[in-house]
């Protein structure tokens, strides 16, 4: 069942690697289909040089297993609760990749600072506040989530569609599985390049002007970006 | 038509990702056809992977298409103005590379404290202004070219070819793409090494004799780097 | 003798080179065989390109070549005497990895600030003291192992399976040689982020809930990460 | 003639690309023959992608064109007054390398802090003082060899094989090509080891008793490491 949505959760994973945001087994992509409301997630702790449509899990909203011989990742219910907060998305990436991680270990957002960042997310790319031991130690995934859907109470998940979990690392999403891979590449690529360029100036400010103008470029009913528009 | 311009395009642009210039679709090369005042650029939002022949776009001097089934890249304007203002020029190279992207985050020039920054660029390259509210609203794109015209009022493009524009990224330019590709491989790499060696001791300073003496050794009557002088 | 071992620390050496924790000849794996107390390690200063089963040498637990045509690793008796101070262990990994080996320079524990450390490393991964002038003329191999085994006195080396070698660089362990390999993998990506995340916010703090709950997701009775469990 | 060399300093020079040394086209290999006194060099600005036993020149000690229909390389009289003052060596690198070039644009001599420097440099690679105007607008090659051999005066060029230019980059040299080129591979791994170590740490300290050690277990009659010594 739901071969379409394996075939793509795969590439999604396999791209992950190509755009070298994975080390070892860490990461893992979901995606949902809207009309079944059941999700494709990958298996937990699979090699990715051996990955097949076969270790790609069918779950239900409630994180049973509907079809695979696998156990999910483990990180499956936060991919679910995501899924259940914000029901315009339709595919959900996490990876430990280096720069977002380490941003997310400092424990600050990823401040947006130049086009690139604008061009995918309007807002800084939230850090979350510290989990509390009952966060923890019961429904840890599952309260991942959640604290991830409470830093966005005030904020649309789709103009800024990733998040660092404070001390974990970056959970990013879009409309589907390879627009969720497309955010967390720029996750990473923005999070090294504000690295870098806070080194060079600790007082760097940007021109809120070029936020509004790179967003709208690119989302929105007049964006002009690519051959279509691009409203991912 | 200008087919043999295309294949250069097509080429600088693939030369981008080899160089590892380029993450997903970020980035562009146009060149110019000095005998028809016409430009091939690279079509927006193209993934680097499937890119063809077909995939470059003929513009006339105002941004119109000649030829192509394409939207042009939406930096266009940018890469036409730069014709205009320098007429020297016949390659425009567009990216967000990381270093040199970090720096235009940064709102720093990039400083000359190298024989390989002097080698090919003869003064710092400079970072523009903030642009006004004015300039991001209307026709941003093409008044993104005329702040880099503005900041190179006092200086000389074919000895600087680069410059950054703020909170945004590296353009670099030469007598054809293949020559801009260069010289953006060139930023980046020194835009690294500037990035690490202020680091290491922020009160550098750099020898100005080497940097006229290594300027020279490439440029000019007196060039004798290369098999015939190397006067791009 | 012992050739599925050797197979086994051939390929572990070969894994080294493919995560990019080798320059040049800098690395070396051993494995032990419990039964016979014999070890197989790498043969002294051999180019990985060319590397075979050949190169392995088999050793007793006085570091006599017991089989092998070899001189093996100059780094031998470190190997030897973490096999015989830290009995669950089967596998030991030496490199020179670029960030992990900083830390060691910098003659500083890489600290626990994150869920990927925590989910293969308990505590900060330490760093020895200095060795002493008696240490580094006589056995210093040998004695490079007991100071090791000095510093993990009072820590599990199965809940942190690695350690910096002040001045040095790392050395990681584990069941066999493919899970030292992995420690060490681990190592230095934990390294290099906890170098980038002190850069962006030298006060940062870790929840320390964070860490017990990612370490016993993958360790003890309860491990509920990948597919069986995760006991190395 | 000297075809062996050639074919020697063809591959030094690819060795060059392949541990990742190179940008464009920076960087040259040069091989002395002790015999006749004949040095073997990289053409000038050659393409490493196109490069053959053809684009090698040989030259006398005064510079002079043996055999070849290329121009030598620019830095051509650095390595020949690199070799006649330092009899010993009979291979000379030069490149751009990131780091290293990164420490020579900082004007910093790389420290000795840690055992994979000292297995192949007993010293800090030093760098060299500032060149006057009469030594950069005179014979400004030449002198920039002089310049080394000045910073050498009371060092052994065989136990510390490498040099910073100040404000330029590296210079390693050997035994024979392979061995500069080797060297050159350290000298950039210990420059970037050694500029995370100082992030990490500003007051960090090496233990001066590893670099007697090291060097010695590599140098010297006794030396253990590797299948017979290691003299390079």
């Amino acid at each position: 069942m739901l071969e379409k949505f394996k075939k793509e959760v795969l590439k999604a994973n396999l791209d992950l690697v190509k755009h070298g945001l994975v080390v070892l087994t860490w990461g893992n992509v979901s995606a949902l289909d809207h009309k079944s409301g059941l999700v494709v997630i990958k298996a937990s702790g699979i090699p990715y040089d051996r990955m097949t449509d076969d270790d790609m899990v069918v779950v239900d909203p409630y994180g049973r297993v509907v079809e695979g011989r696998r156990r999910p990742s483990s990180d499956t219910p936060t991919h679910l609760a995501l899924y259940k907060a914000f029901p315009e998305i339709g595919g959900v990436v996490h990876t430990h990749s280096t720069y977002a991680t380490a941003w997310a270990q400092a424990g600050l957002s990823i401040p947006n600072i130049g086009t690139t960042h604008a061009d995918y997310f309007h807002d800084d790319i939230p850090c979350t506040a510290d989990m509390t031991e009952a966060e923890v130690m019961e429904k840890y995934e599952w309260e991942t989530g959640n604290i991830i859907i409470e830093r966005f109470k005030e904020m649309n998940p789709m103009h800024t569609p990733g998040v660092l979990v404070k001390g974990h690392g970056p959970f990013a999403w879009g409309v589907d599985a390879e627009s969720a891979v497309h955010h967390a590449v720029v996750m990473e690529q923005v999070a090294k390049m504000a690295s870098i360029a806070y080194a060079l100036n600790p007082g760097l400010t940007m021109n809120p002007l070029l936020i509004e103008k790179h967003f709208l470029r690119k989302h929105g009913p007049d964006a002009y970006y690519g051959q279509t528009g691009h409203k991912k």
